[in-house]
């Protein structure tokens, strides 16, 4: 017999966005601090505030010396971690950053990629995905990822990538691209992947490369959206004390297709609706170091920033 | 016996939006196209913007050298003409410049003073003035005009400035900084002036210099407004197609300003669309070269631009 129990249960175990990208181990120093092997990764920031909107799936890899404790951080905001890959033998993806009194620029120090040089990321149940995010990552492991959804079934597949794959990969990354709904970039890869230098002409070019929908990300400066041929722009949410920027941009990926799969709509207002909460989300996280600013989060404070936001862009 | 027609006249007469700054030649090399001695200046471009909203007084200086029809341009909307000196030997103020494909800064390739180093700005009827605007100059002589207008029946004075001046004659550009309610500067200059980086703390520590309205330019990134404790974000009117960036500072000034002085009003939500409508007209003259596009428009232009800027803002 079918009980509403039973119903909702089932419900509940459709995760309907999905995350590829990284867990790592981060050892960050900015201008006001410094904090070694603490909890980050595109798909850890993505996923934890994705998850304040819409249930979440992850995949992605770690080593055996993955701290237990960064993993009850995810499944304390009920993340499924069931695509969350334990290399028996390796270790877990390391990053060292610094960032100088100018924010903008993370400096690399160190990257130890570890787990990932064998990521074969796997999607189980690709045919139950209705949102996708495919973190900056290899091109070519993006595309592999691509193939294990059921096309049209899932409704946006979106891809973030970087200046690096740009360069190194291109013709691999163009190829990704073509498949994708929506990209995400910041002001110097959107230049960068066109060569174009005005952001309206760029988008153009993007458009014709594949996606309906490119998001350009300019930090401080805020956010452009093109839809089609609509667009959109918002300013940053003000802040005076950018404390870690790390994660920022994964954040705001996050709040972003956590909004959309929520609303279960791509539409244009949907579409700018979703980079605010992303703006929002990305705010609160650039605050602290890791994801300590967004595990304090309470209920209302998402909404209050939100308004907040809207009554300073209002005139 | 005082009719209705000459009480109109003498309104008419009263010129409550008075700018002092500098009416010049101008010869501009952009990546789309060349410009022998065009008409230019910080006064030429902000009186021209501010005619569109209320009736402009202008102090400046040329030379015999000066082409009528540049005056003319001036004369076509009606801006009050009297201050503007015209030196019976010397040549008028010229200024050579070019900007590369990324059109935010122009490479200065001559500057010839010329009249304006004898410039000795007389504000006659400085009783009679309402909102006073101080293009970039010298700060010695913009503390000199202000000398020239009654504190406190002036409502507002803004203050506009450079790197140069910032640079060179800090503690005299200090002096006017104190005096004045509004300044207007780009993202480099608020922090060249205040060594922050951020500029959410610059602003603050501007306000402490003395103005209470603190308008940051950032180019094809907007504007924030400071006012008192409250904040105001606008992203920039999106252009594909920047022709040519001159006068886009002095417009912005002047659309702004005319709008506070047509308004008669410095709360905040007056603020708030100034520095729209000051977007909106910046972003018609980098259309063209000189005040080429601005002379083009027709009565409904300006307010159907605002109308299409607020909608792609809000969300």
């Amino acid at each position: 017999m079918v009980t509403k129990a039973s119903i909702k249960k089932v419900k509940k175990s459709v995760q309907p966005l999905l995350v590829v990208g990284t867990v790592a181990v981060d050892s960050v120093e900015t201008p006001f601090g410094k904090r070694d092997e603490c909890f980050g990764g595109s798909a850890s920031y993505f996923s934890y505030s994705a998850s304040f909107f819409t249930p979440v799936r992850l995949v992605a890899v770690v080593g055996k010396d993955f701290p237990s404790q960064y993993r009850k951080v995810l499944e304390e905001k009920n993340i499924n971690l069931e695509g969350l890959q334990i290399h028996p033998t390796g270790k877990t993806f390391r990053w060292k950053g610094k960032y100088d009194f100018d924010l903008n620029n993370a400096q690399t120090l160190e990257t130890h990629l570890n787990v990932l040089l064998q990521f074969d990321p796997v999607v189980k149940g690709g045919n139950q995905v209705d949102y996708l995010f495919l973190a900056n990552f290899d091109p070519t492991l993006q595309m592999k990822v691509l193939k294990q959804v059921e096309r049209p079934r899932v409704k946006l597949v979106a891809l973030d990538t970087m200046n690096f794959w740009i360069q190194n990969k291109r013709k691999d990354l163009k190829t990704v691209i073509e498949h994708v709904d929506l990209i995400v970039l910041n002001d110097g890869e959107t230049r960068q992947l066109t060569g174009e230098n005005n952001l309206i002409k760029a988008a153009r070019k993007i458009r014709d490369m594949g996606p309906d929908i490119i998001v350009v990300k300019k930090g401080e400066h805020g956010v452009l959206l093109f839809y089609r041929d609509q667009f959109f722009a918002l300013p940053a949410f003000p802040l005076d004390s950018v404390f870690d920027p790390t994660g920022a941009g994964d954040t705001f990926a996050g709040g972003m297709m956590g909004y959309i799969a929520k609303q279960n709509s791509v539409t244009f207002d949907t579409l700018k609706r979703a980079v605010a909460y992303g703006s929002v989300m990305a705010s609160f996280t650039v605050e602290k170091f890791s994801l300590d600013r967004l595990r304090e989060l309470g209920g209302s404070d998402i909404d209050e920033r939100l308004s907040e936001f809207r009554a300073l862009t209002k005139f």
